[in-house]
């Protein structure tokens, strides 16, 4: 992986010094990252970009401080993979807080011209920032039947505790690497807490799979461990998550991916993956008190609206669900199922949704 | 630990029992949490609360609700300890969610309506709520030399690769203790991205150290942990954030308390922990080039100028690194390390000051 890294950013150098050489006005190019070069790909259930590509050139004014950047960058991200060593996007900023040499001018003065210029190295030569050892904040934790490497170390995530596996922000294959499991699924909880629930009655062990959180929408780290679990364990990915848009959508992204890093899709997406709840329609299946239900905010209300008409929602099931909570006006946290009693997550709405294979796509 | 918990919670229900049949106004004894019953004790240490106390009463038109709210709570966590289940806060606010016999009001609308009252119980009895199987958000990594047991599995945080074990939202002594350590102490740093830097250069095997990180401001049961390791191991705490007036503060907190949450004071302060960077005299120390130094915001000088006063912070050293602060108009972020060289953070900053025990107190 690294070593792809390292032949990819090598050849940048090499091709802007060959351009030097015959005389050419040096220029990379840069596929678009604007909403007007995304698109939704039906074949592959992804979204992805565009052909749409920008060149960016040395000898012209509006470009070349861009231009130096994004080498400079590339220069930083090549000595990282050489060295072995990651850092944090907000370090590679540091490193280039520098004066540009016979200027009163920084290479960069603040993060946020960093980050994109960062993408702009991942799109044009197809590589994550990960695989360039860069990384971003970690979060979320993992239990459940499956033996990992991590950083040479055999981790067993039957034998985790209460606490997990602390998922770090990068988990590309030259450190964190699966060993041995038997377990038929993958299933993604939106909540920590309600993770932690499910993890005290060790439902992974009852429902034989593997168990991660990612606080909320799970970070780039978390999505690219969905995908590569589901393409190298082959295993299928369940989500669970609240019953409102944000949840909805912490699907969509999980499986489709996002409209602003639709560069990532292809190696973070999971497009055959299921959500298994919660639904509004769940209320009366299981017979939840409407009194634990929430009413609908504006904000919700409009969200849903939106989600509605994205081309990845068509699907006829989830047009069914977005319309019944909009029509029935209520939304449905994870936590309200405690209602029902502590462990009713755990040893029946999951067990039984799972079994029928009660999904929506 | 949660024996005594159901002794205390038992009790609860015995003296307003006792109380009703003598005929007696039933009545709860709640400390009062409110900023002029906390003080700052200088023998401990800590931020403490004062004497004050509320009687919350039964027969008491403006109490009567709370008063049932608080005996409803107290129930549902001695069902939780009886159970040895644990919810979160937001589980037991659906839990509770439910109608007041002949009435049309509920127990609880809001969560912001229950947590406080969860507070209650808690100084009440003076027991944690983690004590009462209650629990919020998990967040945080920990690795290094030490061997935990966490829910019956034995975990050695040598060998817990990149990601390190997720620490969760409770680790009172029924489910996390502490088995084999030769560390000579533990580091606390601020944010995880400087964490995974420094574990992926394995500076806790170098110092010989335990390291966790809390992100950002610790939560709960990050300072329970780290008080209770300072305790239990006896092995002193070190504490490594920006230098900035948030970063000083996430010390002050984890030293002696905070004030919003000055009951948890004697049960999570680490009242001799150390300071060992950053500060804004490292600029000089170890010739950081004032490029990569932030100017302060005036939101930045305000908070400076408040810590001044606070008196946990009258400390020579303090006054002095604040002044130094606030006179040079700059702060330093943990990354800024970086322009000096990605492993100078590992490999001389803190060995060098650790060594030199450079601390501030």
């Amino acid at each position: 992986m690294s070593h792809e890294s390292d032949k990819k950013l090598k050849k940048l150098g090499q091709d802007i010094l060959k351009q030097l050489k015959n005389n050419e006005n040096p220029a990379i190019e840069i596929p678009i990252r604007s909403l007007k070069n995304v698109k939704f790909d039906n074949e592959t259930g992804l979204i992805s970009m565009g052909e749409e590509k920008l060149k960016r050139q040395f000898f012209n004014i509006s470009h070349a401080k861009k231009f130096m950047q994004t080498l400079l960058v590339a220069k930083v991200a090549r000595e990282l993979v050489k060295e072995k060593a990651t850092v944090s996007i907000r370090d590679l900023f540091y490193t280039l807080k520098i004066p540009i040499p016979g200027t009163k001018e920084n290479v960069f003065d603040y993060q946020n011209e960093s980050d994109p210029i960062i993408e702009d190295v991942e799109v044009a030569l197809n590589i994550l920032r990960e695989e360039m050892n860069l990384r971003a904040d970690k979060k979320g934790s993992m239990v459940g039947d499956l033996v990992i490497e991590d950083g040479g170390d055999k981790i067993d995530l039957r034998k985790q505790g209460t606490g997990g596996w602390s998922i770090p922000s990068k988990v590309e294959d030259d450190v964190i690497k699966f060993k041995e499991t038997s377990a038929k699924f993958i299933l993604f909880v939106e909540k920590s807490a309600v993770w932690e629930r499910l993890n005290e009655d060790k439902v992974w062990k009852n429902l034989n799979c593997i168990m991660l959180t990612g606080k909320g929408q799970p970070s780039r780290a978390i999505r690219r461990l969905l995908h590569r679990m589901r393409n190298e364990l082959n295993l299928p990915v369940i989500v669970f998550t609240d019953a409102d848009p944000w949840g909805y959508y912490i699907h969509s992204v999980v499986k489709q991916g996002s409209i602003n890093l639709a560069f990532l899709s292809q190696k973070v997406g999971v497009p055959d993956c299921k959500f298994v709840g919660l639904t509004t329609q769940d209320l009366k299946e299981f017979d939840i008190s409407k009194n634990v239900a929430l009413e609908l905010t504006e904000q919700d209300k409009k969200r849903a609206n939106e989600l509605l008409k994205y081309p990845w929602f068509q699907k006829k099931e989830w047009q069914q669900e977005i319309n019944h909570m909009l029509k029935s006006n209520l939304k449905l946290e994870q936590e309200a199922l405690s209602n029902k009693g502590i462990r009713f997550v755990s040893n029946t709405y999951l067990p039984t949704k799972i079994r029928n294979k009660e999904f929506l796509p």
